[in-house]
């Protein structure tokens, strides 16, 4: 695993040495909650990523296991990334900042599906997830 | 109040544009948690954090109305910095961070008192430390 540096033990300080950017948590929202998988769906998003940040981002979430990286079955050139259980343990905390930011902002707006986990909490949704997630990745890997 | 560019409706997005940053959550929660007030309190921080990036995120931390400054009675040169409610509304999701980062490391460290907002929840801390910062606040404003 990949490790920034640590800049405390405070548990704050730590997931920002990880998560502490713009643009790592969108990218886990795309593939979590959107279920991209294509370098090219994470570049469509609304939000317009740059090539060259999510190139480097996508490294670093795969080295760090967010993200588990496979050959395209469809296209021997291209990769599928896909979310891991260390990935979306990250969701409360997505959910949180999207709690905040739709409190916030007047503009915010949420899929139907992501309000309920605001107002339902996200435990159901991540045990399914990881389920076929899980499904996802053992297809992927007998492929190869 | 301060708008930094909003990139897309997305409200997780909407709250990285503000707090996508590694610095700006610690100089919260340092005012919030640990009632730190003075440029040199938070300097003091474990994270090490530099002379020109303190200085630029409490100035955007004031701007965006999370952070009110008033003269330090104590020292007509010297500011401090007192977290407003909106401040104190980013509490749960700093909570949720926290809950994370502990989750994640095991060197993770936090005192008892933050312990308790992760197993009972931030309701009633964010109701009396709003109480509590409107008292300061209002005792300042009349100091000046």
């Amino acid at each position: 695993m990949n490790i920034p540096q640590q800049r405390s033990v405070c548990p704050l300080s730590l997931t920002l040495d990880m998560f502490g950017d713009k643009w790592s948590l969108l990218i886990l929202r795309d593939a979590i909650l959107l279920d991209k998988r294509r370098y090219g769906e994470f570049l469509g998003s609304p939000e317009n990523i740059s090539t060259n940040i999510l190139a480097s981002r996508l490294k670093q979430l795969e080295h760090s296991g967010f993200l588990e990286k496979f050959p395209d079955p469809a296209d021997g050139k291209a990769s599928l990334y896909i979310p891991t259980e260390r990935g979306v343990s990250l969701l409360p905390l997505m959910i949180e900042a999207m709690r905040w930011g739709k409190s916030e902002f007047e503009q915010a707006g949420l899929p139907d599906f992501v309000v309920e986990l605001l107002e339902h909490g996200t435990g159901d949704f991540i045990h399914d997830k990881n389920a076929a997630l899980a499904n996802e990745r053992s297809a992927l890997s007998r492929s190869c």
